[in-house]
């Protein structure tokens, strides 16, 4: 588990919450990137009706999935953004700090070294691996690049929380194995194969293909 | 829509399909990379406890899903690889030809251009554009790149299918605003923004940031 620097806004979540179904929890992640927004450009307050339209989904799905939380808005008033930021901040984790790192340096391992969207919300990428010597020693987005050969020792210094792995598909499963013998918590998989893991390490799998095909089913569908 | 190079594979789906819930389409489509790897194999057939364990949904999920494809497998033979890769094909359009473009080469459209595995989904890069001097003209992955402040007319000669939006938060609203009115049938977007569009345009958003946060979730609460 990653280390908490703040314990006030790491207090344990809501009893319950930990409970909550996938589309929730990625609808609640959603929420806290558009309560950030607001509250950068001054806003104080909002009602469900608002939230649901930054996001896309019905006004009665917000209350549902913010009473989840506990919190309950005020007729007239609405939410007060901080107060929620914070309280699901908590659930998602984002008060903590995480470890990660990222495996295979490709195009897309390039893209992710250098996407600014991960530190705010608490993950900091703190060392990349790809076996390409062009690549090895090199810093891409302030993140040094390591020889995957000796990512073991590595890791065993690090001990990072969470591993990013973008690689090709062929050698995600080795890769996985060598992060869950190294003590990973959670894998984020963009190899277009499903990883099985020992339950003691979570995965979420990504798929852009997979993302193309969804949407030409609904262009083809309504 | 895209055009049909071969009225065989794209023969109309079975009505009823076009009510999947969106979970049941993500699942049709690693169903679908799974088949063809195993097509790729040699495998002629397989059960759908084999197939559920490749995509860690279980057997009672697969056997619902293809069966509102109309596909019931044999006992003790399991489903035909040929026959049920065609019919999941059929549903998500990989008979069809897609022509996709894409705006905004940063480091992820970058990695988006040279990515290989929309290709053989039916789903082709035909241009892709940005504000950059430095970029305009040059080729990524085999793909143009145009200049975005020309964007309207070139959409109007090609007039593609889909689009891939990788642009700034701050610009994405816009941009999908031209793409709409270029008559695109569906945007996906990695923009960390819910697209709100007119209803004849789909869109599917890819927050990359939120599933780390997803995963960060399913660590806290495993």
């Amino acid at each position: 588990m990653p280390s908490e620097p703040d314990p006030k806004t790491t207090s344990d979540p809501n009893s319950g919450v930990n409970k909550l179904p996938r589309p929730a929890v990625g609808r609640l992640s959603l929420y806290f990137r558009e309560l950030h927004r607001l509250a950068d450009q001054g806003e104080t307050h909002l009602n469900s009706k608002q939230l649901g339209a930054l996001v896309d989904v019905s006004p009665a799905v917000v209350r549902r999935d913010l009473s989840s939380l506990g919190t309950i808005g005020r007729r007239g008033v609405g939410y007060p953004i901080d107060k929620l930021t914070e309280q699901i901040g908590a659930v998602l984790g984002s008060g903590l700090q995480w470890q990660v790192i990222l495996v295979g340096v490709g195009s897309l391992g390039d893209a992710l070294l250098r996407y600014r969207g991960f530190e705010r919300l608490g993950f900091r990428l703190v060392a990349a691996f790809d076996l390409d010597p062009a690549k090895i020693g090199k810093q891409i987005g302030g993140v040094s690049i390591w020889n995957a050969a000796t990512m073991t020792g590595k890791l065993a210094e690090l001990s990072p929380d969470l591993a990013i792995l973008a690689v090709p598909v062929d050698q995600a499963a080795f890769v996985a194995a060598d992060l869950v013998a190294a003590g990973v918590s959670g894998i984020l998989n963009f190899a277009p194969t499903t990883l099985r893991l020992p339950g003691s390490t979570a995965v979420v799998n990504v798929d852009l293909a997979s993302e193309l095909q969804r949407l030409a089913f609904s262009v083809q569908n309504r």
